[in-house]
């Protein structure tokens, strides 16, 4: 599927993972909203299955697929909160998964996969090798590729977070969300451009990966290259079935450093006592950083994207 | 007020504090069902105002309160959550706050209840000095004293946990809460006998404050003396209130090591994604306890009672 999912779609794959993905509760927290001056609605996707909005899409696609196409399982490459959504999810349709992995990936995440079924298929940690990999996992199975951003039921799954966001809270004047690949600040455009087209829809990126805000300005695809960020989900380059759906309907995106994610991360567990990964804080952390500028009272709606952080290994 | 609340007072709370506290989400985590072979729904008590239930008694009783009183304010002597929650109910009406603090409670503790407008009172870290101190404080203000837990305002407040949680999951098997002074056991003891009385509930103190376990094995009333353990906000001796209640409607009270509380909270924090001090986490802990001897999918509810824990010094 190469082209960008309508409304109807979306809504299509909202209801196929209905009673397999969370409904995530939507948080908000005085001390949050005393501080940025504004009115603040958390999307907790940290309290998504596998602790990521990624089990969303993945859903989706899993579910997409034919009984025949499905039978012979799925694939992908990724060490990140994919490939866990990806196993969680062909596990729940009781199919095989295979995922890709670069040998360097932490113990921890090849566990995590195979904890829920999947085999986890080595790799030298290239591009290129995970490509060739992937490649012949599916000729020799037969598998199903699922991209962890750039495609169609990925991007109509992840949109169905804010699709929730926004019956719970009508109102809102902004969404904001990361942009890594742009799966999830994509949905949410389309999202919001079909249910609430007032809302303005602003994306953000870590500093030291602002392929997207570097796109944005130069009006073209710019490929993220040497990517420098504790934002480990936001390392990619912006997927070309995302780019122009950002393009045209982002109001802008900012960037946020990584002292102020960690101060973001910080905040969100001492006060609204939730566990975010680093890029899940960049939208509180680019609200924080302009929030003198935002008119008191705006209400925003904040995407959490994900939680998976180690309480071993906390960034302070 | 010295009698046990009613249903009817317990609803008239709920009311009285709607708009006020947080209908805290009811969270569910397939990793903590699988651990536990068990349902489990987490009531999100570390979301509420303050980050604990205490917000909800507090609420209660200082909104039960006639013009005329509440004009005069409320003092209490607490260094935990009551003082913070006591100290933000008051903010929300408008009226004046005095919390009696030991000169040795931390400063972050002494900023919080500052933080709400409150006034803190220093005294020497004895009961009797508190107590004195309170007493001066009522004398010269008119203020009304709200006790922490042996108070039918403050147990009806804290019962509307227990409310949102049946109404949420009505077919629970079990409820688990802590015991502290007993003040949210109580009123959950109450709630479930009035909305849901096949449902079974079970108290969960700490090894090393063990007093209500022991009163009810005793069958009378013992204190708490010299307790020692992590969970700092189940220290004291159970209320006078709240004894018979519990001695009536309990089940059982289990009884857990710190160590199994510290391994709650990080399952908490690794898993659900949710940040639970040690008192809150006692209720999993238990379960993780006694999942062998828990017939398969029992439905278990756990209030997680409070968050409020420094990220800072996480005790592992």
């Amino acid at each position: 599927m190469a082209e960008a999912p309508t409304i109807e779609d979306i809504r299509k794959a909202h209801e196929r993972i209905a009673g397999v993905v969370h409904p995530t509760p939507v948080l908000t927290c005085a001390a949050i909203d005393r501080i940025t001056n504004c009115r603040v609605f958390m999307k907790a996707e940290n309290l998504q299955g596998v602790g990521a909005f990624k089990f969303r899409g993945a859903s989706n696609a899993v579910r997409s697929l034919s009984e025949g196409l499905a039978s012979k399982g799925v694939c992908t490459h990724s060490s990140g909160n994919h490939a866990q959504a990806l196993a969680r999810a062909a596990l729940e349709r009781g199919v095989p998964a295979w995922i890709v992995m670069p040998t360097s990936a932490p113990r921890v995440k090849r566990m995590a996969v195979e904890g829920y079924g999947a085999t986890v298929v080595d790799c030298e940690p290239t591009l290129q090798a995970r490509e060739d990999t992937a490649a012949q996992v599916m000729e020799d199975t037969g598998a199903t590729f699922i991209h962890p951003y750039d495609d169609a039921r990925i991007v109509a799954g992840a949109a169905t977070a804010a699709v929730e966001l926004l019956e719970a809270v009508p109102d809102l004047d902004v969404i904001m969300a990361p942009v890594g690949g742009g799966g999830l600040m994509s949905g949410t455009c389309l999202a919001a451009a079909a249910l609430a087209p007032a809302v303005r829809c602003i994306g953000v990126e870590p500093d030291g990966a602002d392929d997207a805000a570097r796109s944005l300005e130069a009006g073209e695809w710019i490929a993220q290259e040497s990517p420098d960020t504790i934002c480990d989900g936001l390392l990619t380059s912006l997927g070309k079935l995302n780019w122009p759906i950002l393009r045209d309907h982002l109001e802008t995106i900012l960037t946020v450093s990584d002292d102020s994610v960690i101060e973001a991360m910080r905040l969100l567990m001492t006060r609204a006592k939730t566990v975010v990964e680093p890029s899940g804080a960049t939208p509180l952390a680019a609200l924080l950083a302009r929030s003198g500028t935002i008119e008191p009272g705006t209400r925003v709606g904040l995407i959490l994207s994900g939680g998976n952080v180690d309480p071993d290994s906390l960034p302070w």
